[in-house]
């Protein structure tokens, strides 16, 4: 993961938070200087460590809003 | 991947699709035969290569929609 440059743009929330405090988190990320994204996963409270994700453009995350939205959760 | 035991359960819904018929999809899939828990990640057209993803607890999809209701997408 050393060489992949990021930066984290927006935090949009907090899904959950581990005993660790690690938190999985909605984000808008540039990687590599490309233009933002957003997507979801886990980090570590410093934001240097960071589990497996999805990234997700504008068009997917508002699929994704519709399709819970007709979810019964 | 060739250990991991896994039962697409259920699909919510298909976020998008690759020109090679991949597609990004919100199942609820049991992971070696544990309790399901709700999964977006990538696909091949036969459910057997799957991309990086995150698992969601009912809670965390919850809290999920709750966010992307708030953004202005």
């Amino acid at each position: 993961m050393a060489d992949i440059k990021y930066e984290i743009k927006e935090t949009m929330g907090i899904l959950s938070e581990s005993p660790k405090g690690w938190k999985k988190e909605v984000n808008l990320i540039s990687w590599n200087d490309n233009a933002p994204k957003f997507d979801i996963r886990d980090w570590d409270p410093e934001h240097k460590k960071m589990g497996k994700g999805v990234t997700l453009t504008n068009e997917e995350l508002k699929k994704l809003r519709d399709v819970l939205n007709e979810m019964e959760l």
